[in-house]
C-alpha cells in the first residue's frame, strides 16, 4: 500500500461516527427497508418448503469416515481435519466443583463467520443466509454470509466454493465495521476460536438463492423469535459498532429502555464504572485465575461411559456425545455422518439491567469456562442449564437465578428461546433473558459481578477473550431494543 | 460493592480526560518537580556506593537447589517454584526459518510490575526503585514501585515482604490508571505474563530506602541514559495514559515533533488507516497464522549442546543458557545461585516513524514469536540481533535495518542502549532506536507493516497480547519526546 501526499492532512481519515449512528438510527427504520419482514417471512417459508434433508441419530458403528482411534480412544475423522471429540482434565478450578473430567471438541483453526452489508435507501442491510443445520431441531435458521471452517472454505470436502468468502477474504477493498477473533463455548470447545467480520460494501451485490436482505433493524427484531436466528448470526452481530456516537436527541431523551439504551452506548453520559475500575476487577480475577484444564485422551475420562450411540456422563447429566447420518440437497455435500454434542436439558442466559443515573447497566460476571484459551471471559448475570444443579453441591446454584426465572412480566424486556450452533451441538437450545430491577433497588455487587454501560462492553466486544458467546448473544438482544419496541417502553 | 441513589446522575462517573492532560503536561515541567534531576543522580550515586553485591559465572554442577532432572533434562528447581529450563519445538513458523528447536524458560505464572504515582504540588510522581539484579551489567537499575513474582510476593523463598504491595493488591481503593497483563519476550519466555499496574493515590506515602520520587517527566527523560530504567519499569510506562485528550494548544501547534506527537495522541487529528482497517490487518493475520510451538524435554532439543557451564547453539549465535552464582546484602535473599540465558551480539529494536498529515505515525510490524500465547503482536519496525544472521538464510535478513542502522544522525530522535530484564538475562541489552523519516518520503508499506498513530498504539496497550515488550519500550521512548527535548526539534 502507498499513501500519497504524505505531508498533507487530507490523507487522514478521522474517526467516524457515521456508522454508529447510522446504525442507531437504522434500528428505527424497520419500514424504510428494501423489503418488509413479511415479505422475509414469506421467503423464507417458501425457503423452508424446498428444505427435504433427513437427519437421523445413528450409532457410533454407522459414522463413516469417523472412527475412535486405538489406544487412545478420541473420536476423529480419518482425514485428520474437520475436528476431533478428546476429553478434557480440569484442576484446581474456581467454585464448587473443583475437579472434573469431560469430553470436548477440539478443532484447531479459525473460521470464518462474516456479515456483509450494504447501503439500499440510505439504510444499511445485511445479506442474511437461510441454511439447513443438522443439529437444527427446525432444520433451518438464520445464518450469516458466510459461516465456514477452514475445511469448508479450504474445500478439504471437495464441496461447492463458498458464496461471497471473497469480501471477507479481500475486505481492504472495502470498509471493514468489525473484525476480531471470538470465543465458542468453552465449556465444549478447547480453545475454539473463530474470525467475526462485518464489512460494507458499495459493490453491486448479486442475490444468490438461499440468502435475503435485511435491515439491521429486521435483523435485530427476528431475535425475539424462537430459533431463528442463528447463534453464529448473533455473535457477528454482537460486533456491530452500534457505540460510541451520540444517537438523536429524540432517541436519548426519550423515558424508555431504548432511550437509556442510548445513553448507556455514548460515554459522555458517564458509567457506574470509571475504566480503570473495570481493567483493574478484570485483570485481578485473570492474574489470580490458578485453574488448570489439559486435553486427555477420550478414552481416559473419568466418569463418563460410552454405550453404542452415546458418550454419556454416569450421573445422565451435563451433554453427550451422539452421531447423526444427514441427507440434504441444500449443502456443499449432500450427505455425511458426524459427531456432535447433545446437551440434556435446556439452558439459561440472562443479563439483570437497571438505569443507573438514568443509564442502562448490564450486570456482568466473570466467567471461567475450562476451554477458553485465556482463563476467563465476561458472561451472563446467570448462565447455566438448571438441571444439571440436581448433581451438584447446593453452594454451586449460581446467584441471581431465581430472580432472572421468576422475574415479574413487566420486568422482562427479552425472552426468546435459540439455539446453539446446529453444526455441533444436536437440539442444544438456550432461553435468553434481559430482565431489568427497578432503579430504585440497590443491589450489592458481588466480587465477580459488575455493572458496566453497553458501550464498556461493546469496547471490549472489538477485542478478544473479553465476552463469552452467551454474553455477545445477549449483547446483539440488547441492542435489539434500540428498536420501536425498546423504545415504546418505559 | 454497593451504589448509593441509583436514580441519580450523580452517581455516575465521566469519561476523565484529566489524567491524560495532566500525563502530558507533566511531561514539559521537569522544574516543577518535587526534587532535580541532578539531586535523583546524587541519591543514585549514592546508593551505588552502598552496593556490594557479587555475581559470578560458575558451572552447572554449582547451581544449588537446580537440577537436570533425568530424564527428561529440563532445568528445574527443587522446591517446583520459580521457573524452568524446558525445550520449545517450533514448525511451520512463518519466514525464512520454518523450523527449529530451542531451549526456554517456563513460568506459568504472572508476576506483579507496578508503578505507584502520587502528585506532589499537582504533578504526578512515580516512586521508583533502584534494583539490584544479577544479570545487569552494571549492578543496580531503575525499576518500578513492585517488581515480583508471584514467587516472591507469596514468599516461597521466605524472603522479606515486597514492599508497598498493598497499593496494588487493593488497588480498588485507589484510582487506578492502567493494569492490564502483558507478554515477555516471546522468543525466550513460554506465554509468560506479567500484570502491568499504575495506581495512583492520595494517601500518604512512606519514602523507605532504595525508594525515590520522579516525576513522569523524569522518568522519560531518564530512558535517554543507558542501562538506567530497567525492562520492567519501562513496560509498565508504556501503559501510561497519554492518548485520547487534547494537550494544550501552544503544544498541539508547534512544529517539533513533540508537537506532531501530541497530535498523534488525539484521536481527532486522524489517522492514515481506519480502525476497522488495523482490526482487519491484524485479526487476518492472527487468523491466518498456522505455526506452531509446543514444549518439550530440553534434553530433546536439536542443535544445542550442553556444556560445564552453557547451552548453546551449535553454530555459536543466538543465546546461551548458564549459570550465577549472587551474593548482596541489598534484596530480599542474600544468597542464591539461578540460570540465566546470556544472549550472544547486542539486539537492535527500532520505530521508523513519519508525519503524515501532520501526525506523527510509527511504523508497526506483525511479529511473531515461537513463545507468544496468541501467535502474532505488533513488534517493532525492525528487531533483530544483526550477528545472528551470519548464520540464516539471505531473505532473513529483517527490511529495513540498513535504514535504521545508517539513519543521518539529524534523523535520529532516541538512541540508547537499554537492557532486558536483569532476573532472567545476563549482560543483555539492546539499542532502542527511534528514527524519523523525512514527511516527502512515500514508503510503501510491506503486507506485515502499517503506519500506526500513537494513539491507536496506545489504545491497544490497554489490553493483552498485542504490543510486543520491544514495542512497549519503544512506546516509551516515544512518549519521552513529549518532553523539552522533543519540542524543541522540528
Amino acid at each position: 500500500m502507498t499513501h500519497a501526499l504524505p505531508g498533507s492532512a487530507d490523507v487522514l481519515a478521522r474517526p467516524d461516527a457515521r456508522s454508529a449512528t447510522g446504525m442507531i438510527h437504522s434500528m428505527r427504520e424497520a419500514e424504510r427497508a428494501a423489503a418488509s419482514l413479511q415479505d422475509f417471512h414469506t421467503w423464507f417459508a417458501a425457503y423452508l418448503e424446498t428444505e427435504s434433508s433427513e437427519i437421523r441419530r445413528i450409532p457410533f458403528s454407522e459414522l463413516k469416515g469417523w472412527r475412535f482411534e486405538g489406544p487412545h480412544g478420541n473420536l476423529v475423522h480419518e482425514s485428520g481435519k474437520f475436528f476431533s471429540v478428546k476429553g478434557l482434565r480440569v484442576r484446581n478450578a474456581p467454585g464448587a466443583v473443583r475437579e472434573w473430567d469431560q469430553p470436548i471438541i477440539h478443532q484447531p483453526e479459525v473460521g470464518v463467520l462474516g456479515i456483509l452489508v450494504k447501503e439500499f435507501d440510505g439504510i444499511p442491510h445485511c445479506l442474511m443466509q437461510a441454511k439447513m443445520e443438522p443439529g437444527n431441531h427446525n432444520k433451518v435458521q438464520l445464518s450469516p454470509t458466510v459461516q465456514a471452517t477452514r475445511s469448508n472454505y479450504t474445500r478439504v470436502h471437495g464441496g461447492r466454493p463458498v458464496p461471497y468468502l471473497d469480501f471477507f477474504r479481500n475486505a481492504s477493498r472495502h470498509q471493514v465495521l468489525a473484525d476480531v477473533l471470538q470465543s465458542e463455548q468453552g465449556s465444549w470447545f478447547y480453545r475454539k476460536r473463530n474470525r467475526n467480520i462485518i464489512v460494507e460494501t458499495s459493490d453491486e451485490v448479486e442475490l444468490r438463492d438461499g440468502f435475503h436482505w435485511l435491515s439491521v433493524g429486521q435483523l435485530h427484531a427476528l431475535l425475539s423469535e424462537h430459533d431463528l436466528v442463528n447463534m453464529d448470526s448473533r455473535t457477528v452481530m454482537a460486533c456491530f459498532p452500534f457505540d460510541g456516537a451520540p444517537a438523536a436527541p429524540w432517541l436519548v431523551e426519550g423515558p424508555g429502555i431504548g432511550s437509556a439504551l442510548a445513553r448507556s452506548l455514548d460515554p459522555a453520559h458517564g458509567s457506574l464504572h470509571s475504566p480503570g475500575s473495570l481493567r483493574n476487577w478484570f485483570t485481578g480475577a485473570r492474574a489470580g485465575f490458578t485453574g488448570e484444564a489439559h486435553l486427555v485422551d477420550l478414552g481416559s475420562v473419568r466418569n463418563w461411559q460410552r454405550s453404542d450411540d452415546r458418550i454419556s456422563h454416569e450421573r445422565g447429566v451435563f451433554f453427550d456425545v451422539m452421531a447423526v447420518d444427514v441427507r440434504t440437497g441444500s449443502r456443499e455435500v449432500s450427505r455425511w455422518t458426524q459427531p456432535m454434542i447433545e446437551a440434556r436439558g435446556q439452558g439459561v442466559a440472562a443479563f439483570l439491567v437497571q438505569r443507573i443515573g438514568g443509564v442502562l447497566h448490564v450486570l456482568a460476571r466473570i466467567g471461567s469456562e475450562p476451554g477458553f484459551m485465556d482463563a476467563i471471559e465476561l458472561a451472563p448475570t446467570v448462565q447455566c442449564t438448571p438441571e444439571n444443579y440436581a448433581v451438584l453441591p447446593a453452594e454451586a446454584a449460581p446467584p441471581f437465578l431465581d430472580e432472572v426465572v421468576h422475574a415479574p412480566a413487566d420486568a422482562v424486556r427479552f425472552d426468546s428461546v435459540l439455539s446453539e450452533e446446529g453444526g455441533r451441538f444436536f437440539h442444544t437450545r438456550s432461553r435468553y433473558l434481559i430482565v431489568e430491577l427497578p432503579p430504585e433497588r440497590v443491589l450489592v455487587e458481588p466480587d465477580d459481578f459488575r455493572w458496566l454501560t453497553v458501550h464498556q462492553l461493546s469496547g471490549l466486544v472489538q477485542h478478544s477473550n473479553y465476552l463469552n458467546i452467551q454474553a455477545r448473544t445477549l449483547l446483539a438482544c440488547l441492542h435489539s431494543l434500540l428498536g420501536p419496541a425498546g423504545g415504546e417502553r418505559t
